[in-house]
């Protein structure tokens, strides 16, 4: 018997458009990510992928996917649970910069590391910069020491699994078919554990946003063949076209 | 020291406009409901009151007027909770009959004891009818004989207290400020018990929709003072509205 587990990416956010670092600054989604949203509450219902449960990050752009995608498959009525771990990665000083400028100033280099390295992190945010979290009620239940002020892929891949044993886990294995909305990295490093990839192999890893990623997973949590997305023309379209994107 | 309770009746829905009876139904909330749920959200930033955790009915009016309620206050990231005893009433064989017409069929005396009688429920719904519940996933948790096919105030009550103790009551013992998104009657109960109300004293109450009606409650869960309405000129003249209403 299996569990089903369904990855949904946030659509477009007000930052990805305007191409700057965003990690824990808490951006709405544009219009076109609201749509990729309901496109992907669509796909869900017409493949018959009813969530029981949702977890979703603390940041809205996941919530309000989650809103959307659960509102169009008529399910916004079930259970939610929310948590800091789902958050996207914490791009540290680079938060709030412009990606072109960055490379500019830094080189080439040094940006690739900083986007795309699986344990090198950006260098630490400032307590007194104006993305720091510093007064976030979000994380107000935090410790000082416990709170990110930067991140790499390995970070977050550690800072996801405790929730994942802890909250989602015994979920999956209630045979609750569960869905997470989160983001581009928090969602890499829980494939990265999921398909066994290599620290090497994840850094070519890219998920689409707004396509559902759906897991049939066996008794011990693992799954034989994969994840299949719900469009998958879409999503090859999807992940052809970030790979030109890095080589402008 | 007190505990903060916040109560959110749900604005206009797509029935209210219609003078259809409601109930179960699953309506969603129409765009005058949407700025009220918009405006209680104000109201909640403006005073300060941010709720740490909130907890709705399965019903979309009620979620949705939450959802939009915080995404103004900025909480859409607190705790969420959601039950079937935060419905709002059943309404029995009422459901989706037109209020005029029932009034005319069934005379005045028999309308007002099944809008308003304390413990006489209208007729139950019969399983055929296409507003019963009998394949919404929503309650298929529940075995048979624990769905209501149709309740009086009563019976709110009644189904409403086992969660408020065992789920609302320890939110606020941790001093979570804690929003209940609900409905008229599921609303109307809880605050029968918290001001101690008379079967006979609870029939003449009214929740304005929209408008936060917040309590701060002892350690034993009670007010001395009762609630209070963040905008209580609108909360006396929406109540004053519904009182001439009735007497068309």
């Amino acid at each position: 018997m299996t569990s089903t587990l369904i990855l949904l990416r946030h659509g477009e956010s007000e930052w990805n458009a305007k191409n700057l670092f965003t990690g824990w600054v808490d951006v709405d989604l544009n219009e076109k990510g609201a749509a990729e949203a309901k496109r992907g509450g669509e796909l869900l219902l017409e493949n018959g992928l009813l969530p029981d449960v949702v977890h979703t990050s603390l940041l809205r752009r996941a919530i309000r996917t989650a809103q959307i995608s659960l509102d169009v498959a008529d399910r916004l009525w079930i259970e939610t649970k929310r948590s800091w771990r789902l958050n996207e990665r914490h791009y540290g000083a680079l938060q709030g910069k412009d990606k072109a400028a960055t490379l500019a100033e830094f080189g080439e280099e040094q940006f690739m590391i900083w986007r795309r390295s699986y344990d090198t992190p950006p260098p630490p945010i400032d307590d007194a910069d104006e993305y720091a979290n510093v007064d976030d009620p979000r994380y107000a239940v935090l410790p000082t020491e416990a709170r990110p002020r930067t991140e790499c892929l390995k970070d977050v891949l550690e800072r996801f699994l405790p929730y994942w044993y802890d909250q989602i886990v015994p979920d999956l294995r209630a045979r609750k078919v569960t869905l997470i909305a989160a983001h581009g990295n928090s969602l890499r490093a829980l494939v990265k554990h999921l398909d066994g990839l290599s620290d090497e192999a994840v850094v070519g890893l890219n998920i689409p946003t707004g396509i559902p990623l759906v897991y049939e997973l066996d008794d011990d949590l693992k799954s034989s063949q994969g994840g299949r997305y719900l469009d998958p023309e879409a999503a090859a379209a999807s992940i052809e076209a970030v790979k030109n994107q890095g080589k402008k």
